[in-house]
C-alpha cells in the first residue's frame, strides 16, 4: 500500500498573489509518513545510479534532498542563491515574469565525470530547473537526471530543461 | 570508529565581509559518510524524546533537519524568511548588527504541548536561534532542545536562547 501523498498537499489560493493557487507542502512536511514516502519516492529513480551527489535547488529543494542523499549513500550539493556560497562559485541567471534571478554552485562542489542528480519541490515555469541544469553542465557533471516533488505541468516548466530524464512524484495537469 | 567531523571543514576567510572566517559545511555535505555521521550525531540526543517535529532554520538548517526527521520518525517544520509561507503565520523579530531580521512559521505547525526540537546548522550571535525559540514558545510548543552542527562559542550566541538544552556536535572556542 503506498500512501497518496496529494493528500498532503493543500492549496492556498491567491498567494504569492492574486489568481495564484499555490500548492502548499507543509502538511507533508510535518507527517512523518508522508515525508518518508516522500523521500523514498524521489529517490527512488536512483537506486542504481551510483550518483556522487544530489544537487538541491534553494530553499525547499534543500528539505528532501540530503534526505534522499542519505538513503542513496551519496552527498549533497546545494545550489544557492548569490553570494551565499563562501569559495569560488560559477552562477547561471534566468529570466523571471518581472527581471531575473541567479543561482550560484561552488566551483569545487561537481567534477568532470560526476554522476549528478538535481532535486527540488516544485518545477513551475522550470527556469530555475534550467538554470541548475546548466551550473551541472558548465562543470562537466554527468547529469543522470532532475527529480521534483511537483510538477505543475499545465505550466510546461519540464520543456525547459532540454532532453534529461525527468521524474516527478505528483503530477498536476 | 567516529569521524572526526571537523576534517570536513573549511575555512574561509574574509567571508561574507573583511575580518570574518568563515566555516563552510559543503566539504562534509559532499561526503556522504561525514553527512550520514552529522545526522545521526544531531539525532542522537533525541532517540527517545518521543519528538512530534523538529523545526528547522532557513536555509541551511532544511538540509539537516528533513533527514534528522526522517531518522527521529517525527515531523518536519520549516521556519522561513518573511512571506515565504502560505499559510497564517506569526513571526518573530531579531537583531542584526545592523538592523533587524524576522522568521515566521505556520501558526497550525506546532499544536500547544507537541514536543519539538529546533535545528540549525550554525550558531553564531544567536539572534535567530533565539527567535525560532520565540515562535515554538509562542504556539506553545513543549521545547525539548535546540541542535547545531556548529557552535561558534567565541561568539556567545547560545546565551541568548535561555534555559532549553542546546547540543553541538562541534564547537569552536
Amino acid at each position: 500500500m503506498s500512501l497518496d501523498l496529494t493528500a498532503y498537499i493543500r492549496d492556498i489560493p491567491d498567494f504569492p498573489k492574486p489568481g495564484i493557487l499555490f500548492k502548499d507542502i507543509t502538511p507533508l512536511l510535518a507527517d512523518p509518513a508522508a515525508l518518508k514516502a516522500a523521500v523514498h519516492a524521489l529517490a527512488d529513480p536512483y537506486r542504481d545510479a551510483n550518483l556522487v551527489s544530489v544537487a538541491a535547488i534553494e530553499s525547499r529543494g534543500f528539505i528532501f534532498a540530503a534526505a534522499v542523499a542519505l538513503e542513496l549513500g551519496c552527498g549533497f550539493v546545494p545550489l544557492r542563491k548569490p553570494n551565499k556560497l563562501p569559495a569560488a562559485t560559477t552562477s547561471a541567471t534566468y529570466e523571471l515574469e518581472y527581471g531575473t534571478d541567479t543561482i550560484e554552485v561552488h566551483v569545487d562542489a561537481i567534477h568532470p565525470g560526476d554522476r549528478v542528480a538535481i532535486i527540488d519541490d516544485v518545477i513551475a515555469t522550470g527556469g530555475t530547473a534550467a538554470a541548475a541544469v546548466e551550473l551541472v553542465e558548465t562543470l562537466g557533471g554527468n547529469l543522470v537526471g532532475i527529480s521534483f516533488l511537483i510538477d505543475l505541468a499545465f505550466l510546461g516548466g519540464t520543456a525547459k530543461i532540454g532532453n534529461y530524464p525527468v521524474h516527478s512524484v505528483i503530477t498536476y495537469n
